[in-house]
């Protein structure tokens, strides 16, 4: 797997706003897999300094997918793009919702984090189907 | 390339302090490519103006860089791995040096970004190794 | 204009992802002033020691310029809303971008800030046409 | 109420360290509006998560409190204007030890939120005024 | 001078907004002697992209200097410190002014930050009198 | 107390990586003194908000420990000094793995605040020593 990752074919994509010219849609996905993570661990824990805990981390790497989704949505994404996929709006809209207070924050639901990430996954391949282009 | 990074037996790895038992080296590397985009838009610009705002961001992605991988030696790898692994201390120590002052902090040089990309591939190459054990 | 400003029968609004269910545009348009004014000063100013100060802080308040437009696109506004109003996706799109590199961020120019103010102005009209409904 | 507040003839004021000489206490009292809005749904609301979320936002909004206000203190407010208004010192410190410990962080209590907004009225006030000299 | 900082019978101070009732004027003093050296070191170096460092993080470190000394004087000092030292308003006021724009903030000038590091070492010794009482 | 403190013979010592030159191992210590402030203060309270707080708090200070930590092991320590003291790598993991999640942030527990007070300690004795070379 580790071959595949840094193979010298394929490139990690981020982003900073200089802009750099490299975003990676992985960045709102792995703080995604966290929130999954941490709901799967508040589930199978009854300690309440625990369950508070996960609530404090869980609000933080939400609020990393909703910027990095943020990020892709103004930084990387321009107007013929928003023409080619007319859904792509909306869903950065929906996607970013998920990750917020009527989603993953509002929650400790494993189902909610599953549509965050599936959200996220449709984001992502628009955006690699837009690098090949 | 969508394909195998978000296929279903592909897990995206990350780390949050619960924890949540998501970690990824990814998530340096990602900031080190865009450190060696940054430098590299540099070179190609003479506008002081904006090589003054290619220092800035290249400050904030560096110290990006040694938080992940100080999150990753400190919360990830266990006294088991640094025993199996000697030389990880000194390759974390390394890395994060290379990310600070006397690295790509202190120069907008392609070879040092390089470096640093190769220090954080040596780590990942020992993390997907411990993964699979 | 203080009366006005604090008279009781005028809520001052804002934002929390609690939601807390108070937002305002405001928040946005006092950092895109801030931007206007460090222009200024950076042009009647040839000290490179101001002008690297200018870059920095102008930086940070078009992050937060970004920021604060992405809460409200993300947090207050819904569904039906951008059924109402077609153009907001394209309004919140154009004005994130003009906080961005392609925008004040990439540049110390005047006009892109008034530029940047007149997109927050449209939004907030909008925004204050959805509350009184 | 759009109209007034985005008026040409109105500005909203805000801050940077430049200095912008852009400044505005309405970004303290919006972050105190916030912090009520948060007292009020927590209230209304049983659930043991909810009220964790709201006490971790509470305590970030009047963190931002603190902050804007000793901002003004400390970047607006210059030796004139103590003599002026030989209250101002007590003011500010009492504004900010109720947005503290002893105020709104170590409460959920909507009249301790009053007197924090009415103390950053009275700074207003004192503000405004100081802006029409 | 370890053994004297770390003896037992020396309490080290610090501060959070709890409170947890530690505090400590050392966390001001820390950060204006990194200020100092930044500018001593900005003073040996022509490489303007050094400068460009320099002056990015003595802005960091300056803003941090505000902090420390902005909850001291929030959150320490109460209401019969303030009578029993009349000066403590002025002095925490123009503390918190020579780390901002019109001092360190705005100079690269090692007198200024002389002048820092005198007005905490003042408040210090107003501290550490409190403390013996 | 603070004349030892504060006397001209004797340096306070900071960070930041220019580098400043300037390092203090007292930044982790002051931190962890809060956190156990911090335990023994939600000790004494039943009340479950501000249990929260603490937890909170706690988080943050612990953060803290952790990068103040890091810092000193990447930007202070260099190779002849892990040549002399072989044991300064296993100290550094095992003092930031006491301020995460198997250490004070994981639990309200004196002892385990005791440990990484004492695990600070000793970082700090070596710090010095090195600083008399």
């Amino acid at each position: 797997m580790f071959r595949k990752l840094f193979a010298p074919t394929i490139e990690v994509q981020a982003h900073c706003d200089l802009p750099c010219g490299v975003y990676d849609p992985a960045q709102a996905r792995i703080e995604a897999e966290s929130i999954k993570g941490i709901i799967s661990k508040a589930a199978d824990n009854d300690d309440p300094d625990f369950r508070t805990r996960a609530i404090i981390i869980k609000e933080q790497r939400a609020e990393l997918v909703k910027h990095h989704l943020w990020v892709l949505w103004t930084d990387y994404f321009k107007a013929p793009h928003f023409e080619k996929y007319p859904q792509l709006h909306t869903l950065f809209n929906e996607a970013t919702k998920l990750a917020g207070a009527s989603g993953v924050k509002g929650a400790l639901d494993a189902d909610v984090a599953d549509q965050l990430l599936a959200k996220i996954d449709e984001i992502a391949e628009i955006f690699w189907e837009t690098k090949k282009g």
